[in-house]
């Protein structure tokens, strides 16, 4: 049971705190409310709550106050009743929610007592950032930032696990033929498939992106690195190609990584992770980004994502099937041996036929390859 | 010195490998290329690499590769030599750039001998994820996504260190004024200047936000929080208030949260902090966002923001003066007293007129407040 103090619970950042305290009423308890003059609302929220001690700082309302409160509790007065309050109750984690300079003494008298400091204050660490840091980390305090910003970059600073993830934005740019008309897609050529807007990548890829397969096996992919479940994956067409996907976790929160389209940075993390090092990659002037944006995929337009989605869901030999016999269309289709849109129709016709496994050995995924292979020639008459 | 075997180092990703490996050649070995049919590159590759092998997938092309290499080296054959050289040769690290289902047995057999699979291949992953990802984890082999969606994804989930960091980018909505021209400026009503668009705050920090002061002591804050320099602390207007700050690598990469604009989401994540719980917070729908767009801020317009940047380069007792005076202007704003277009214009003066300590001690700071609030009162007439 965390027991929290909160500095200016009649406040916007406090109200706040206590309606997600409300939420979790087995693993917080109030101990301490304060207010500056808002004795009504503190009433309420002492009922409600039923801390050991509140800190009025007007203390022309005191009277009052006591005279209507009938729960058992301490009042502390004025000013240095927020750092009195602090020193005589039982506390865990104080939130500081008033604003302004006088969150400073609060808080360093916090910083000899809590194990955490729950800060939306600013002005006390833009007055005094370095005494304040400085006994934080003496006394091993933690100071959890509030400020929504600071809270993001911290968030991003931070271990995540996969019990948190509640979904995850598998973002693409859309491929070549993103602004094409479908009834087009009977003509596409070659070079107009492979022709990527923003990725320089291999032919097969680029096939797959103009006819977002790749997509689809980027769905299956994740499922498998993340150990999420495919219907927590979402695919999202983000022309701009800026944002590189995104997972939003159970809180709400959506962390998302960004930079200039260059596989020189996924590689060049993936060899050096987990450590950073400096790389040439161009990097995104931010100050210059507009119209930023993401639309759900037209799977009428894309049929093959929600092939993919399918076997995804089907699981087994399936996705072995999907897969060879994407491999051999786009192979085909590269060789100018068949058309665009045969690509997604034998597919589908090839993934009918087949009967597949449930939890399939290597063996059963390696025969349902060579299986899908060899209908999916056959099938295009070859 | 990690030693790295690339599959496919001739295609786009293992030319891409190539590039970052070079870029370190105290950190990395390559041990082993190979190439599919492209003899002409994989010859080039092995007089600026050498490696101990090679593995060619073209038997046609054998001959000629080893009629025209005058380095020492074994070279492996066909399909099933791709395995083969994984088994023989010494290896950290297999970077997998090579496309389609026939990079699963390679990587299968790899699991059985090396640290780290970098992955651009998602087709095995397809077709045997869970065999892959059990061996995996049995063999306690990390798999590293290089495909830059999972690449992502994956970054997003690991924990940062500081010394990583190059940049934070701090974003800010604009405030209420962001769209006023600023020969309005003088005539600015407190309601005006309380009416944020996007947060529901107290009238301090709402002012603060109108003024865009309230970036100006984030980027104090942040450089405190994080130990960041100022220097690289970047103030973004975006006015969707969308993405709540980012974190720009020394790789590149950047890290974003985004998220609705509730304070519920950063208050109950400093709660409950490592771990993450449910929350009532909005969900953003990506599906439905557009025009995201960043800019830099106008700094004639919103003064705050560079006199709080001049006073975080001075250090010492001069934020705390700002603070100081930014309070009481704003307070005095508040009360109908003084011009919205006099807050910037006193702090400047006080600013102007105050004698900094360096390295202040708790006191010296606390004098600079009650010196500069007893000015700025001064200076407004009070």
């Amino acid at each position: 049971m965390q027991k929290i103090a909160i500095l200016g619970s009649t406040g916007s950042i406090g109200t706040n705190a206590l309606r997600v305290v409300s939420n979790f009423p087995d693993r917080f308890r109030v101990t301490v409310l304060s207010t500056n003059s808002n004795i009504e609302l503190l009433l309420d929220q002492v009922r409600r709550f039923q801390p050991k001690a509140v800190s009025i700082v007007d203390r022309h309302k005191i009277g009052q106050f006591k005279k209507r409160c009938n729960i058992n509790l301490k009042v502390y007065e004025g000013a240095q009743g927020l750092c009195e309050v602090l020193k005589d109750i039982e506390i865990d984690t104080l939130v500081v929610g008033i604003v302004g300079s006088s969150a400073l003494l609060p808080i360093l008298t916090a910083l000899e007592r809590v194990k955490k400091i729950a800060l939306a204050n600013k002005e006390a660490l833009v007055m005094a950032g370095s005494i304040i840091m400085k006994r934080a980390a003496q006394n091993k305090v933690e100071i959890l930032p509030v400020d929504s910003e600071h809270s993001a970059i911290f968030q991003c600073l931070n271990v995540k696990h996969i019990e948190d993830i509640k979904k995850i934005y598998l973002t693409g740019s859309g491929g070549p033929l993103l602004n094409t008309a479908k009834s087009r897609f009977k003509d596409i050529s070659v070079n107009e498939a492979i022709n990527h807007p923003k990725w320089n990548m291999g032919k097969k890829i680029s096939v797959d992106s103009a006819t977002m397969m790749n997509k689809g096996l980027e769905v299956i992919e994740a499922h498998w690195l993340f150990g999420v479940a495919v219907e927590r994956i979402e695919v999202l067409i983000h022309p701009q190609a800026i944002v590189h996907s995104m997972v939003e976790f159970i809180d709400g929160s959506v962390l998302a990584q960004l930079g200039f389209c260059d596989m020189k940075l996924p590689i060049q993390y993936a060899l050096t992770y987990p450590k950073r090092l400096d790389s040439d990659v161009r990097r995104v002037d931010f100050s210059r980004v507009k119209n930023i944006s993401f639309h759900k995929p037209d799977f009428g337009k894309f049929p093959c994502i929600e092939i993919a989605y399918e076997v995804a869901h089907k699981g087994g030999t399936y996705p072995s099937v999907l897969n060879a016999a994407n491999e051999v269309a786009v192979a085909e289709f590269l060789d100018n041996q068949i058309k665009f849109i045969d690509i997604p129709k034998v597919i589908k016709k090839v993934l009918g036929l087949h009967k597949g496994i449930r939890n399939p050995g290597l063996e059963d995924i390696l025969e349902a390859d060579r299986w899908a292979r060899r209908k999916t020639r056959e099938l295009l008459g070859f």
